[in-house]
């Protein structure tokens, strides 16, 4: 392939490529030495969770294997068995080996509905630096210096509000740069919030006498709501271990505007395809329902299969189609707090009534109704098992429909 | 012997004592377990040439030992052979294991003149630095936060000043700390400008669970000039192997009051001696003139033995008595740069003449004159060989008298 070409397949959806022109430079070498670019992803060793946020940087990983360089799937285990050692950060505790492994077979699990598992290289940081030593930390440290680090913002934030910072806070970041020395990376690949972590690794390639790593970042994902990156904490996730059901539904509910960036960052579609889509969804040749239909379908097909993707479109069209429920029901979660669910409160709490006593008039008059196995069935006890309601959707009145999820 | 003399003589001549009760507790607990403490005195691992001013710290450590104490004399050969991996301080450039050795070799034999070798424990970092891994420095550097680091004087004022501080500089007081949690020390001893280290001990081995160590900190001494600190790149040092005659001449030169200073700090007379010989000074009793001699043949004879300490203050008497030579003579240290010297110009240079040819017109004269083996003798030419000079002491006119030394 034409390297312009691959470095626009590259630049796609990206948020920074530091530089382009070291990238085709480094692409025109690969070529004339007829190897592939090696390409760095660091992960952080933590029981893994994917949702649709995790899966931008893999799919530009992919993108890269795709043109026929070598993934190098980097799993940080050795601080993470390290851990937070001052005990500060209740959220990190040090993970044992097993652990690890376990975690890294969960990724190797997800992943692998995006990497080609053939081409990609699955490596450990333990292997170099379980057998640093103290002395080749304190060389490594001396490549650092104090105000380079402290650009990072969380550092200069923290400092500047007098608020604690270990020295070995200092040594993780060098540590990460460090794997790409061991790595040879050609290329790094992160989320843009991880940039500075990126550069660390450039400086101290050159510092150990290699050339520099490309840096390539993408975008930190919108959440479902259009407003926040996704996060499970937000509420506004799709988990690529979801049933197809609710990633169907999900994916639904988004906005047009953000249906064609999930495109960009998300979609195996080729950068010319995206280029008709988004023209045709623009100038009203397509419906932007259906973009989202085929969206939906792809990412339903990649992490549960073909069959799969066809069952919850036929699922949804028969709830939504028959039934006379809208498209882009808005999605509510909600903490899981009891077993049974009294309506008239949950009502409430999803904002589809002012008041407990309006909800409880409304089941009374028969104008509440949920879904039940597809079919909107109507309510007429104010109690029903939690069950029944998650990921269902109410329906209060003629017109007010809202899809309820619970957390635990 | 009694808890409140040891503290007594532990606080003679010290700057700072952190803290005397927890002194007072550990000299309880070590008196009644029967056992000793640990006094750790840590040394930098590059060549040593000790001047008087590097024995203060060890007459405090000596006290020490003379209480029943165990000295712990660390010799930093970990981070010694280190050196400054950036490169950027020339003055340290890494050691070799040799090299450590031969140094620590050259350090026994200088500092068993002042402490005793049987109850001295030598000790070197690298017994527990060497098998310290990657991990463990993160999780020793975890302890620390950088607030409490850019404590240290140069630190902050680099910091301010924009000037760099690699990450492994913060490393090496933590390393020095840490030392502290290997030997379990009781107390540490340093200079007054040592104390951020001593510190930085006290903390650590706190974190590592152990009691924390007191620590002691004397002062830098002042030079022979009574205005800066004793170096020997400011020429007012009494090197610990220089000649005796040289030793006497200079300790002979320095004023009464930091003759006071000097016994406190350096002589082994007692706590209640050195009370009563200050009440003789100040009141007359005794010549400042003998308790200079006293302490010139106290340092020599330690140095050098009884014998060389009593032919040393001979040469002066039949020097200074018989050729009416004063004992307070201004030492002028001169770089060594011909093997001839031209006197005139030599004059010029120790501020003996207002010019070179007040120089030769006072050798014409029969008006200049410079110690022969003891002996005040004529100068009849205006060039004599360096060795004729060096150390020996010149006469102008009548009254002006200067000793010359020449430096490498």
């Amino acid at each position: 392939m034409d390297i312009e070409h691959e470095i626009e397949i590259i630049k796609r959806g990206a948020v920074d490529l530091i530089s382009e022109n070291e990238l085709r430079n480094k692409l025109k070498k690969a070529k004339s030495e007829n190897r592939p670019l090696r390409i760095k992803l660091g992960l952080d060793p933590t029981a893994p969770d994917l949702h649709l946020g995790h899966t931008v940087v893999l799919q530009k990983l992919k993108q890269f294997q795709e043109l026929g360089h070598t993934a190098i799937f980097l799993i940080g285990d050795f601080t993470g068995m390290i851990g937070d050692p001052t005990g500060r950060i209740e959220a990190r505790p040090p993970l044992t080996k097993e652990e690890l492994l376990k975690n890294a077979e969960t990724y190797k699990e997800q992943v692998f509905k995006i990497l080609d598992p053939n081409k990609t290289e699955i490596r450990f940081n333990s292997e170099w630096m379980e057998s640093m030593t103290a002395a080749d930390m304190i060389r490594l440290c001396a490549q650092y210096t104090m105000a380079r680090i402290m650009e990072r913002e969380d550092f200069k934030n923290r400092y500047t509000n007098n608020l604690p910072i270990s020295i070995h806070e200092f040594l993780y970041p060098l540590v990460q740069g460090y794997d790409s020395v061991a790595l040879k990376a050609d290329v790094e690949l992160g989320g843009h919030d991880q940039i500075f972590n990126l550069f660390v690794g450039r400086d101290l390639q050159k510092a150990y006498g290699q050339e520099s790593q490309v840096i390539v970042t993408v975008p930190l994902l919108e959440g479902t709501d259009g407003v926040n990156k996704m996060s499970k904490s937000y509420g506004n996730y799709v988990g690529i271990d979801e049933t197809p059901d609710i990633i169907f539904g999900k994916l639904m509910s988004i906005s047009d505007e953000l249906m064609l960036k999930y495109y960009i960052l998300l979609s195996d579609i080729s950068v010319d395809e995206f280029r008709i889509l988004n023209e045709d969804v623009k100038n009203g040749k397509i419906h932007p329902r259906d973009a989202k239909v085929n969206f939906a379908k792809e990412m339903i097909k990649r992490f549960h299969g073909s069959a799969e993707a066809e069952a919850a479109y036929m699922n949804f069209e028969k709830i939504h189609k028959e039934k006379e429920i809208p498209d882009d029901i808005e999605v509510v979660k909600l903490k899981k707090e009891n077993d049974s669910i009294w309506i008239p409160k949950l009502l409430l709490d999803m904002g589809m009534v002012t008041s407990t006593s309006e909800g409880k008039r409304m089941i009374g008059q028969g104008g509440v109704a949920v879904t039940d196995a597809g079919s909107m069935t109507k309510i007429t006890s104010e109690s029903i098992p939690v069950d029944k309601a998650d990921g269902e959707i109410f329906k209060v009145g003629k017109r007010k429909f809202k899809k309820v999820v619970f957390e635990e």
